[in-house]
């Protein structure tokens, strides 16, 4: 294998997705979707329909135990509701810190567990679907450039220069990954996003939010809906 | 809680333990163990002793499934003998990579499950045994203090400032180690190095002779022995 793709069911990680299978072909491409006690589980059925459909190996890896003691509003575990409102109204009463969907070092957390995984395969890259509009306002602060170069300065070091990331969005807009997205023909209408559970998105959580808006600045209507 | 400790229970990680429990008081340090399917699986039960001989409360992961497809002679699921040679002899033979016995990214995936179960306990440090010996030639190159210092930034950055990594011995040799923890009467009676899982310590693997060593270096004997 030559490339592991960070891959949880979404918009992001599906355009990732696309553009590994584009450069090395779907025989050298390595999907990795972690289940974490994340609410919405649907998006690792997602992930499983869109690795289906470019015939794509994925691994799972199931991490919840580790977050067994967070109180993120993104967990199982957690009492606390999703926020029903866009992160900007969140972190104007978060006092500075990450907004209460941010789950404890999350993609610190699978970027190590990817580059483990990689290395056992001998993939020489890992693609990262992170874009600046998560990380604004330090909402998700594990999105950011910063924490990227960090990280692949780490996974690069410490594996002995094996391995690095690829972040291809990391400094620009989820409008834009969509935009990609599209050019590629990345099967959209595969893919989920809501935090919530439920039938359908909710329309409200900030995620959908986002990709509404991303669709929306690319005059297209969302496939998925 | 303040501190969170990665734990393994060798000589290392007992020391920073050590270190944690003289700075903020055992009832402010959570101690960490991680199951990765290593051969030596001896050293968990040095963890247990070592953390109630402290009564410092430990948190035990179990991370084997990420290293499933790994070769390395290491783990359980290896074929490979684990060598019986210094680690400089080892190194003469890896055509500049990692000695056999490198788990890939296993002490970056480590330190980003610690910072994912520190934030649950709102800790603010992470302490980390890596030395210098194991960093020399690259032998294990998530050992170095490059790698730590860039983990270190993704780990402040990546959880909103709230977290930081501390390596006291990250520019230290294996002989600085048992100075410091002599001076702290770390109980290293209780510790296990050895990478087999035999019933006494081999003496003749990489982290046996490291420690005979140190021990050499401070012109005492091991207690463990």
């Amino acid at each position: 294998m030559k490339a592991l793709v960070l891959f949880s069911g979404g918009l992001d990680s599906t355009t990732c997705l696309a553009l590994a299978v584009d450069k090395y072909g779907a025989d050298e491409v390595l999907a990795l979707s972690i289940s974490y006690g994340q609410k919405h589980t649907k998006e690792l059925e997602a992930a499983q329909r869109v690795a289906e459909y470019y015939h794509v190996k994925l691994q799972t890896l199931d991490l919840a135990l580790i977050f067994a003691d967070s109180d993120c509003s993104l967990l199982q575990g957690s009492t606390a509701d999703i926020p029903k409102t866009s992160y900007a109204e969140q972190l104007s009463e978060t006092d500075g810190k990450p907004v209460s969907t941010y789950v404890p070092f999350r993609n610190g957390l699978f970027l190590s567990s990817a580059a483990s995984v990689a290395l056992s395969h001998s993939c020489e890259v890992i693609y990262y679907g992170a874009h600046s509009d998560d990380a604004a306002g330090n909402a998700y602060p594990d999105c950011s450039s910063a924490f990227n170069d960090a990280m692949n300065t780490a996974i690069y070091l410490g594996s002995g220069n094996q391995l690095r990331i690829e972040a291809p969005f990391v400094s620009k807009t989820k409008a834009d990954v969509v935009a990609e997205g599209m050019k590629l023909g990345a099967p959209y209408h595969l893919t989920w996003s809501c935090y919530e559970g439920g039938e359908k998105p909710c329309g409200l959580c900030g995620t959908c939010r986002d990709r509404a808006a991303a669709f929306a600045a690319n005059h297209i209507a969302d496939p998925a809906l």
